[in-house]
């Protein structure tokens, strides 16, 4: 297709290149940003120039940060005995959305996967180690998918954190809270009786 | 919500602006941006940045250029007796994307709509009248949608248009190429009925 100018059809390819955007989106998009107040493109050019420049990744435990650490290490309120483990800066984020979880977080960058030739070394293991064997550390929390390669993931580190002296746990798979229990899936409806949880007045009050 | 980092949250903020992209797509965006080759990023922040810059509109037409003149005013072998009137220079390319006309276009840059307090002298009506004028010029399409607006504007143009020694068509309004009658709305259909076209052997194998 002929686009009418050379700058569109630049800005048209390289959205186009974004996970998600086709044709039609990044054309629309890219007619907005015509139109658009200088400020407004001025500033989301210059916020892509700088990402990759001015995001550094927490040297403590993987998550994205402003600099060398990240808001959430170097909160002083946060447990340091507790480490959620996580796959992706996306997960970090969806559990700190809950409002639920006041420990620290470790991200592994990913998940063992050898079909795709992602293996152990290729993730932040040696770093949580290190922070397991540190004296306040009390428990592991792996907050991980239910894929394969997720639940591998966690066998794998299980078996490397054998012998220190912490707690290992990981998040509960259940039927989701709202979903009617006659259309939840068998897998998951199977596991949230395989992990039934003693019924008490303070698990059902809260 | 609170971002791991200040320039990914500027991101964020920044796509959230585009129509259509809500927080969750922007994160997503960003995040990929983030792991993005470097390359990829400079071109993207480049493209939108020099937009506004290097585009501009055809003097002739209205239509977006990369000069004063647009590719298709600038083409000597398009047909320069039927001018094809458009609201935006989107409906210029999907016309264009037919293949099925080799004439020029006049891109009036909206339609009358006077709840938005857009008026025919916001719109390149002025400049339409001086084409239409042009020895050369025999028949004028109007090629608008079938919005209240967009009919209003027609209409408004036609009266303009009384007394030049041109042709006024517009574009056929019927069934959409391969729907099915029963499924079509009543609007759609009493026009496909009202403006039936004589069967000939000629449009019926075409």
């Amino acid at each position: 297709m002929e686009y009418p100018s050379k700058s569109l059809e630049n800005l048209i390819e390289a959205l186009n290149r974004l996970p998600g955007i086709g044709r039609k989106t990044a054309f629309r998009l890219a007619l907005h940003l015509l139109r658009a107040p200088a400020a407004e493109t001025r500033a989301l050019s210059q916020a892509i120039g700088q990402l990759q420049e001015t995001t550094h990744y927490c040297t403590t435990c993987g998550n994205l940060a402003d600099t060398t650490q990240c808001r959430i290490c170097a909160n002083p309120r946060r447990h340091t005995g507790v480490i959620c483990v996580v796959a992706e800066p996306q997960d970090l984020l969806a559990i700190e959305r809950t409002g639920q979880f006041g420990g620290l977080y470790h991200v592994l960058g990913g998940v063992i996967d050898p079909l795709a030739g992602i293996g152990p070394e290729a993730l932040r293991v040696a770093p949580l180690l290190e922070r397991a064997a540190l004296p306040e550390t009390t428990e592991l929390i792996f907050a991980l998918s239910t894929s394969l390669e997720a639940e591998t993931t966690a066998f794998y580190l299980a078996r490397k954190l054998e012998g220190y002296p912490i707690t290992l746990s990981y998040i509960a798979r259940g039927i989701p809270v709202g979903s009617e229990l006659e259309f939840t899936d068998e897998l998951t409806l199977a596991r949230s009786l395989l992990q039934r949880i003693p019924y008490s007045a303070k698990a059902a009050g809260e």
